[in-house]
């Protein structure tokens, strides 16, 4: 694999599903693989989960590991081309990246959207520009329209976890105070559309997400109705696509509550995280026995391990 | 080991300095106990000397180690129960602990006091909520009213170069110009009523420490009488404990010099750095023969990797 | 090597650079030398290549790597001698440099200068102090008068792409908005100098560089002049040395473009990075054939596991 940006990367998703469980369970037997290769973690944007667990699943592979956070300890980078680059840019994206190139084995990108202009997010043109110049296979850290690190972490849970061979599966829309992105609805609907789940978005009228993403999925703006029978409800806000990065309404009786899981299948409670709680999810879900927030977190190491395994084999 | 949050964590405090103390002269002898063994450091304030040196001690264990600026890298975190997060904080310390916990061996977590609310302070709220939700191995780099790594160093400095078997060790209050937490003090007073020392803690009236810290402590508040015959001297400032994090004047003439030394037993002056020169203590003495602040320092490694190996051999 | 601070720490420049080029052919052949061993790269200021590349080389000779914002990760430090510090400086670069010294075997150091006081900036006051004060072997991550690293990178260049015997090297001045540090054409120069090359400087007037730098060096004040028959152009703005750090003239026509290129003997164009597009460099360079700044950047990686080398060596 020479590229991680979306579900079309992947040749065989139930493959690399398989293949993260079976290093969930030797975590430590490709050692071989990732000596002296090096990964460096590019950040233009803030992380917890996705530092942390990139960085665990390529020690566990045996690599060395870089973490750059480029707009703090480096300098605002120019991403337009022809500019005369003389104002508070410092470097073009072309350098930057074609440099991070030469110390780097595998880069890792995080690159959130503007949420200003959907054209321009959903273009790619950060993610795709640092793919275009820096030489070397890239990892998705979570870029303007998709986190497929986080999808596959997501889809390695539920086949984890399930009780049934095809599990119904529900994305649910969350309150939340301020515009986020489609990236992790986006990547998640796709992830999903592409597995063998019962596939249900649930979300006020206006949320529609591109529907690029979401061919395949019933989409139902009652919420009740798409909880009904639900095996795993995925909690997530996201801002419009249209009126592109806006809020609607508060829609607070969307939030999840123990009362709304009586008419699932004792569904398990899932959520990307960072979670704002009693905006978007109740302390009684997440301190509940139906979470597995944490143990889905946990899932990002080896999504992470499977992915960077298969670039390092194909170096 | 499972905690290393105070003296009380500590089974033996001669043994453990013992076997910092061992470690000082073979460090690299068990790096097997540390393979693939992963140490996360979390800061949500800065720091130098425990950042270096605890990264140190796990490297020379063979540890691989993540060191996690919360609040610059990621965001802010939610520390109360209950509460409706539509303001500025972003994730709450129950996931973002929980998921730290997946990613790491071991955890270390600094998290420095307000100063504005007592109670709340000494409740070490935030470090104790890291510990419950975590659910690895907990050391402190230094918590809201403790700094026991700082501690141990300090014990195994006075061990290494004592002259006389039960030194004199002398505690003394120091000026600043800002309220300083109570942490390192509180601290040091703690380990060394359980050290085989004769301790003396020298103050101005009103910055008596909590007494739960001080059982078996000398306190006068005539730094001179204090002063004779002193072994070690401990220099360093602290705001009052009543009136909660309050500075109650200049106290200029309590700033250790070369003239006060006169009345020791050649006294070895020590602290925990960062010290602020001429304010807190003087040029001639950090730069004379009788400080030792450096080599106590350098001691931080010791402390810390006889910590960590004990965690180790308890995972 | 215990200082690599210029070239005058470099007993035989042609030695250190065919050193690095026998690394870049076997970059993993010595890390015997570096087990156990660590490196503290310390930044007073941002880092893109250095940082990166630096910790490549240190990991490629088996080194472990801490890498240390000391303004963002730690506080502000006390550079004077003598003052009582009741300002904003928390620490004394005494204690500071010490105790770093405690923690590593080798530590990098980056220092920009002020750019308002000349005599200050050219004392080296803070990369000199940290040398005297860490007592360990120091490596120049770039001071105030000088970037060594990136200096043996270009050399190491001309030499890996050199047609002809002795090139023709040209250092051509180039715009700015903003006033630049003198620190990568000085120590360029006095590189070149002692280098098996033909060195002209072209600049406009009153950009002369501080003479200690430049001696045996043709400095001439037009461009074309200078250009005919260059085999490799070094493109580089500076701010003048009198009146120090000012910016004199706007001077656009000193860009280079592909019209420029013609007059010369097909010459290769460096720069150091990172460059400003259309302000420093055109594009049409830039994304042309004759760029090698890329690949100059990646030869940082051996300019400093050659330097690493020859300090383990000498632990």
């Amino acid at each position: 694999m020479k590229l991680f940006s979306s579900v079309n990367d992947v040749a065989n998703i139930n493959a690399l599903v398989k293949e993260a469980l079976k290093l969930k369970q030797n975590p430590y037997a490709n050692q071989d693989l990732g000596k002296n290769k090096t990964l460096a973690l590019v950040f233009l944007n803030p992380s917890l989960r996705t530092r942390m667990s990139t960085q665990k699943a390529a020690l566990n592979l045996g690599m060395n590991v870089m973490v750059l956070n480029i707009d703090k300890e480096g300098w605002a980078l120019e991403l337009r081309d022809g500019v005369i680059m003389d104002g508070s840019t410092v470097e073009h994206i072309r350098e930057a990246a074609g440099v991070m190139g030469q110390y780097a084995d595998i880069i890792g990108v995080r690159s959130f959207p503007g949420l200003r202009n959907r054209e321009e997010d959903y273009s790619e043109m950060i993610f795709n520009k640092f793919v275009q110049f820096c030489k070397v296979p890239v990892v998705s850290l979570e870029s303007a329209t998709r986190h497929p690190l986080q999808s596959l972490a997501d889809l390695i849970t539920i086949e984890e976890l399930k009780n049934v061979a095809r599990p119904k599966v529900v994305l649910t829309w969350a309150p939340h105070i301020k515009p986020l992105p489609q990236a992790v609805p986006n990547s998640f609907a796709e992830w999903m559309c592409k597995a063998d789940v019962d596939f249900t978005i649930a979300q006020p009228k206006g949320y529609e997400l591109c529907a690029d993403f979401t061919q395949g999925a019933n989409i139902i703006y009652d919420q009740d109705e798409a909880l009904t029978g639900a095996d795993f409800i995925y909690v997530k806000n996201w801002s419009a696509y249209e009126p592109y990065g806006n809020i609607l309404g508060k829609n607070e009786e969307w939030m999840l509550t123990n009362e709304k899981l009586k008419i699932t299948n004792d569904a398990k409670v899932m959520h990307c995280l960072p979670v704002r709680r009693n905006l978007e999810l109740s302390d009684e879900i997440l301190d509940g026995p139906n979470s597995i927030v944490v143990h889905e977190a946990g899932n990002r190491v080896w999504a992470a391990q499977a992915v960077l395994k298969q670039m390092l084999e194909s170096l």
